[in-house]
C-alpha cells in the first residue's frame, strides 16, 4: 500500500537507544544515544539530559539538545571506576541532586552502555525510594547483564541518601505545586529541618 | 536511632513484586505479586490490574484489590502457550485493548514470573508505539533472561497491531481531554475511520 510523505513521518519507526528505560514518571535511563534515536528521543520531549562520562559530548548530540532546548549536566566518571571512593560518591551525589529536581524533568540519565555508571545512579535513586536492597540490586543486574560488577554493587548498598532528603525538600517546598504531582519521590521525615515557605 | 511508630512507617522498606518495571506513564509490569509486596503496589495508586494466567486470583490479592478498589481484568492464558494460535492473538488482543485505555491507568500488567506472557503483551504494545524489533525483542530478552523463548520473539515479531489503532481512535475521540495527556499513546493516520466528536 502507498503512503503519503506525511504518513511514513507518521508511522515512522523509533530505535529507543539500547538498554532504554523508563525509570520513574519522567525519568528514563539508556545507553549513549546515537543520531539514530534522535526521533525517539523527541517524543519524551526532554528537558535535560544527565551524562555519566568524562568524555566531550559529541557535536551531533550536541546540535540536537540546542535544537530542542534540552539542557546537559554532565558528571564525569571515569569508566570502571570504584565509585565508593569520596569523589566517586561526591559526583553521585551532585548527579542525584539533579536527578530529583522535578525543574529538570522529563530527564535522561545515560552514561555509555547504560549498565554500570548509570546502573548505579539508578540503584542510590531506588534507595531514596526505600526500595528494599535485593529489588535494586535485581535491577542493577538486569540491565548489567552478564557484565554485573562486585563494586558497583557493594557502593550501591553503602551510598548513604540521608542528605539528599534535605536537598528534596527545599525542591518540594520552593516548588510545592509542581512536586505534590511526584508523590513517590517525596519523603517524610520530622527529624528533618523542613525549610519554611514563609522564608522563602 | 529508635524513631517512633509513625517515623518507621514512613520510612517503610518498599519491596517492588520481582521483574518490576514502568513501561510507559502509568503502565507498569512485574510478576506475580505477593503480600510483602503491597505497600509498594499502593504506592502506584493503582486503577487496575491486567492478570494474564488461568488460575484463580488469589484471596489475599483480592482482598487488597477491593480494598484500594482496583478492577482485575483476567485473561486465562496457560504458561508455556505458543500465542501464535489463533486464540492466543485474539486473547493478547482483548488485553492490549484494555491496556490501552487510559480510563484503566494507573494499570500493572502482571503473569506469573514477568517473563512471558508480560513480556509478549508488551512486546506487542512497544511494536503499536512503532518501536523497532530490535528494541522490542531486547526488552524482551532482558526481563525473561536465559528464560527467553523463539516461540515468543516469534509471536511478538508476527503479531498485527492495526486493529488496535481504531481501538485507541474510538478511546482518543471519547476522552479527548484525558488522553491528550499520553501523546506517545497517540497515532495519526488519515488512512483509518475515525469516529466522529458530533455523533458521540
Amino acid at each position: 500500500m502507498k503512503t503519503t510523505i506525511t504518513e511514513d513521518q507518521n508511522d515512522a519507526v523509533l530505535v529507543p537507544p539500547t538498554n532504554f528505560s523508563m525509570v520513574e514518571d519522567c525519568i528514563y535511563r539508556s545507553s549513549f544515544p546515537q543520531p539514530c534515536n534522535f526521533p525517539f528521543l523527541q517524543t519524551l520531549n526532554l528537558r535535560s539530559i544527565i551524562y555519566l562520562c568524562p568524555e566531550p559530548y559529541p557535536q551531533q548530540n550536541l546540535d540536537f539538545l540546542q535544537l530542542h532546548d534540552i539542557q546537559l549536566f554532565q558528571f564525569g566518571i571515569e569508566g570502571k571506576t570504584d565509585l565508593s571512593v569520596s569523589t566517586g560518591k561526591d559526583t553521585i551525589m551532585e548527579a542525584l541532586k539533579v536527578l530529583i529536581d522535578v525543574r529538570n524533568h522529563p530527564v535522561l540519565i545515560h552514561c555509555n552502555r547504560g549498565k554500570h555508571r548509570t546502573g548505579c545512579i539508578v540503584g542510590c535513586l531506588r534507595k531514596f525510594q526505600n526500595w528494599c536492597l535485593t529489588c535494586v540490586l535485581e535491577e542493577y543486574k538486569r540491565f548489567a547483564g552478564p557484565k554485573s560488577r562486585t563494586t558497583d554493587l557493594k557502593f550501591i548498598e553503602t551510598f548513604d541518601t540521608i542528605n539528599l532528603r534535605q536537598c528534596l525538600y527545599s525542591i518540594i517546598y520552593k516548588y510545592q505545586g509542581y512536586a505534590s504531582m511526584k508523590p513517590r519521590l517525596m519523603h517524610k521525615d520530622d527529624n528533618l529541618q523542613k525549610p519554611q515557605l514563609a522564608s522563602a
